[in-house]
């Protein structure tokens, strides 16, 4: 079977998914064969089992859920804010299994993880909402276009109702991390670390990608999310982002020969 | 009250655990307040609520744990690896509500997050497996303390009873971006990315990071888990590694001074 038939089989429980090249990208890294069970099987097990029920967002609940994800912030940061803001009404519109679901089980995610400056926390919450309300595999396809959005677009977009600071600035961060993106941010708009400027921007760009996972689970309920974004995994041969001079200069190594050989293993025979 | 003595009421409810820098960092971070429930009322909710009930590992269950999570890496990747090591061998010793939980919710953040390389995956599993255990603050606590781990020892270390391949070195990511983490494993060992090797390699790593957050649950179930490292973020002033010059070269930004001075908050008054 063709990884893509195999993918496509797998993937689009939920909806008709095409294959593209961030889908065909987390086909390759499933050879090894992930071990999730059926749609059917999973209706046996209850709330262990992904993915929970999905009921389509309006656009004022999507919008409701971004203020409740920028209230949040001040409650639990950002992962936790990402995250709750989509569960919240998801509680409300659907019920069990997400009132049984424990969702601060990320707030550690915040600062870049534990306060490191990696994967911004909103990408982290954003992600479990995606994979709750869709599965593992779709739940990826639907992450990695949230993560290209994050790292392309000028950031923050929402504007909430209860704002605890003025903004002036957006900005674009090149990046999934969390270090360069509130770094840029607060460069470009003269504030510091902690300042309320900044808390309240990590707020928004948490609703920001609260409401943006929600937009694609609402194309997938209708049948027509389309995955657009290859993963750099694939693009690079490493997993990696796409600002490779930010860090590396001009002396970006080499991804293809004798480091990107592994590759090889998915060109030849599947 | 103290940010210190309000943050020591808070977080240890399951153990003692002396206030230290990174505790203190986790404090300071909490001004606004987390919105989390207290232990009486976490019993009457049920699985929503954390921590869920923790009994501690054997030495022989932490082995277990390893080998579970290096199996796994080859079903569902790095994060779902290191939290379904220590998940699967809790719904065996406590059950429910952990028979409930759905353990492949973060498969997404493999490859540091949909394959961008950033947060190393089997941080994110491993924080969410803490964070079970002990709660979001304490799982926090723990989870900055195997952030540190990963990027200060030479990895892997763990042997597993049934290994996909033969292993030549370890190394040192000072980092835990998953592309420092397993660029400079793969250049030490002559490898590529998708080589046996590597992913043999990343599944031990899983299997490390899964027995690590096992062994401080387990001192935090025995009273005298101590956190000890300082979280970047209050380090630097900003969400970070410290590993600064290995992206900046020897111009580092200051943190103190303009960009800093979000910190005044927290010096002031708190």
């Amino acid at each position: 079977m063709e990884t893509k038939e195999l993918l496509d089989g797998q993937v689009s429980r939920r909806g008709l998914i095409k294959s593209a090249a961030g889908i065909a990208g987390v086909a390759a890294l499933t050879m090894g064969g992930l071990g999730f069970l059926s749609g059917a099987e999973a209706s046996k097990k209850g709330s262990a089992v992904l993915p929970f029920p999905y009921k389509k967002f309006t656009a004022a609940e999507i919008k409701e859920a971004g203020n409740i994800a920028h209230d949040n912030w001040f409650k639990g940061f950002c992962s936790f804010a990402a995250l709750s803001g989509g569960v919240e009404i998801l509680r409300r519109k659907v019920g069990k299994p997400y009132t049984s679901f424990p969702m601060e089980l990320t707030t550690f995610a915040h600062g870049g993880t534990s306060g490191w400056g990696c994967t911004c926390g909103t990408l982290i919450g954003a992600g479990v909402l995606a994979t709750l309300c869709a599965g593992p595999k779709t739940g990826e396809a639907i992450n990695n276009e949230v993560v290209n959005f994050y790292a392309t677009e000028a950031l923050p977009i929402f504007v909430p109702d209860h704002p605890r600071a003025d903004l002036k600035t957006q900005s674009v961060s090149n990046s999934p991390l969390c270090h360069l993106s509130v770094g840029k941010w607060m460069k470009k708009e003269g504030v510091g670390f902690l300042s309320p400027q900044q808390m309240d921007r990590c707020g928004r760009v948490a609703a920001d990608m609260c409401m943006k996972t929600l937009e694609l689970l609402n194309l997938l309920a209708d049948v027509y999310f389309e995955p657009k974004t290859k993963a750099p995994v694939f693009a690079n041969e490493i997993p990696s982002q796409n600002n490779c001079t930010e860090c590396h200069g001009p002396d970006i190594p080499k991804t293809s020969g004798k480091f990107g050989t592994g590759l090889d293993l998915l060109k030849g025979g599947h």
